[in-house]
């Protein structure tokens, strides 16, 4: 039913970013892997409980300041069913803590399997009688390919339970444009047709702030189509990937915003996560040092956009 | 390392078809879920209990006649991470019974996050030196929206550990025309863009089949485009959903084999799963009506494309 429960937590902070958590062990502190190993070996479960606890340091840093989390959920299978056990733990624990959650999992299928995943990501499944959260995010990424009947079940659950989700548009990647950017005999782009699908299937429940509850993601790494998009697509909000890590800065992520500095929310994960390596503070310190990233990434990114939101 | 490993059960056992198990509770038995609530509950711990007893039962009465499982992560992920546990644990069920293990995830995203897919999937995961295996499948079924560097982490691991992957062409479902039938303005379809991309990415990797381990998954429910595909795309082994319950018959997968009866899998899951149902048999005998529909449904392929290998 519309991003408008995202765009107030965006507002209050005045913040239009979303940490994002993809924490492969690389990333995280040698002292939380240890404790976890001492418990649980040099297992997955060993692992998933390094996850959880890097995780669950970082959205103690950031909720205050940070309106949205954005787990990933390949870090998490990687990790086995025990790390998607803490994938749902970390969710539950942001959600806690007032965080918006986006679980990053660019599902897709036909209709009657995309009903399962709705169930799964962002609504309730059935028991018997008994309907059960199983994940319960506030919204999921998806891939579009499948066209409308993999979209719809999403729909009825965004609508019955507040719930949105962000279909791949335009993707951060380097290879985007190989699919993405091929022209269709009609002269549009198929990433532009893409987007010109989720205004179309927003545009029956669009909240107060405008946007409806299907966005689209679309890259910090390409500017010009950011910026095209934003044009073209005025009810659709905008999750923007590739900001610090892969390359894109304040600057090009300007042209995702609408002139009330809304429209979009703008990712970084590697970029908060590993703040203390790149500082190289105390290990100890990771959270806070995530803390301080967070912070200059808010600042850089207003500075472009000025205060957000609509008076 | 191509598909050969497939191609082999395949014509060992005569039998080109695929179980999926998507094992909605709807599905199962009454006994079977009775007894997993009495010991766990209506939780989702029990619905996952029943999911695995339901499949274990499935996998026993098919083994011996049916070469492989496409287990459907949706309806793992829907009952929560005790559900994606039992994906787990039938996955390896499933190759103790020596049978070929399909992800369907139809999972996708940049190279990085790929990688970790990647791992989950059909590779190992390193922990701290310590490399593990989290999900164990043969193959995994992916979407190519983002191109080159989401496919290549797969790639790399199939080649090593002689896996495969099944790339989305052309989708069963009704609405999959709205982007996949489209021309570019080169009069290429998207579907054959993507089929010639498949074909691109096997080509350096064709086994002794004549099949790569790219894959593409081609719905049974377009019979013209499956012939057109399986005419342009020597080297690309087709996994064929749609048999059955979407409405695709023997007669419209015949076009997906090549001279030889090889090039195709088709894959079966509510007419398997559900075959009980259908027959009106006692609920004890589910397993064995799974068995009869199963043959039932190669003899019916069989009788279109003859004996399967090339003697």
């Amino acid at each position: 039913m519309s991003f408008d429960r995202l765009v107030n937590k965006i507002i209050e902070k005045q913040n239009p970013t979303v940490a994002g958590l993809d924490p492969k062990l690389d990333y995280i502190p040698g002292y939380i892997k240890d404790a976890a190993f001492a418990k649980y070996g040099k297992t997955l479960e060993g692992a998933a409980e390094a996850l959880y606890e890097f995780n669950k340091g970082l959205i103690d840093a950031l909720y205050d300041i940070v309106p949205a989390v954005k787990p990933q959920a390949a870090y998490y299978e990687m990790y086995g069913w025990q790390g998607v056990r803490i994938l749902e733990r970390t969710i539950s624990y942001a959600k806690q803590k007032g965080m918006f959650v986006v679980t990053d999992g660019k599902r897709n299928d036909i209709g009657a399997t995309m009903q399962a995943y709705t169930k799964a990501h962002i609504g309730t499944t059935d028991i018997c009688g008994k309907d059960v959260e199983a994940f319960g995010a506030d919204a999921l990424t998806v891939n579009g390919y499948l066209g409308t009947d993999g979209i719809v079940p999403l729909l009825e659950v965004c609508k019955e339970k507040d719930k949105g989700i962000f279909v791949l548009v335009k993707t951060s990647n380097p290879s985007s444009g190989e699919l993405q950017d091929r022209k269709l005999d009609d002269g549009l782009t198929v990433y532009r047709t893409m987007g010109n699908m989720c205004e179309d299937w927003g545009k029956t429940d669009i909240g107060e702030s405008g946007y409806s509850c299907v966005g689209a993601v679309v890259g910090a790494t390409y500017p010009e189509q950011l910026s095209e998009l934003r044009a073209a697509l005025p009810h659709t909000f905008f999750l923007v990937p590739g900001y610090g890590a892969q390359g894109g800065g304040a600057k090009d992520v300007a042209g995702a915003f609408d002139e009330n500095g809304l429209g979009a929310i703008i990712n970084s994960s590697r970029g908060i996560m590993c703040a203390w390596k790149k500082e190289g503070c105390a290990e100890q310190d990771y959270a806070q040092a995530a803390r301080r990233e967070a912070l200059r990434m808010k600042e850089e990114i207003v500075s472009f956009i000025g205060k957000i939101g609509n008076d």
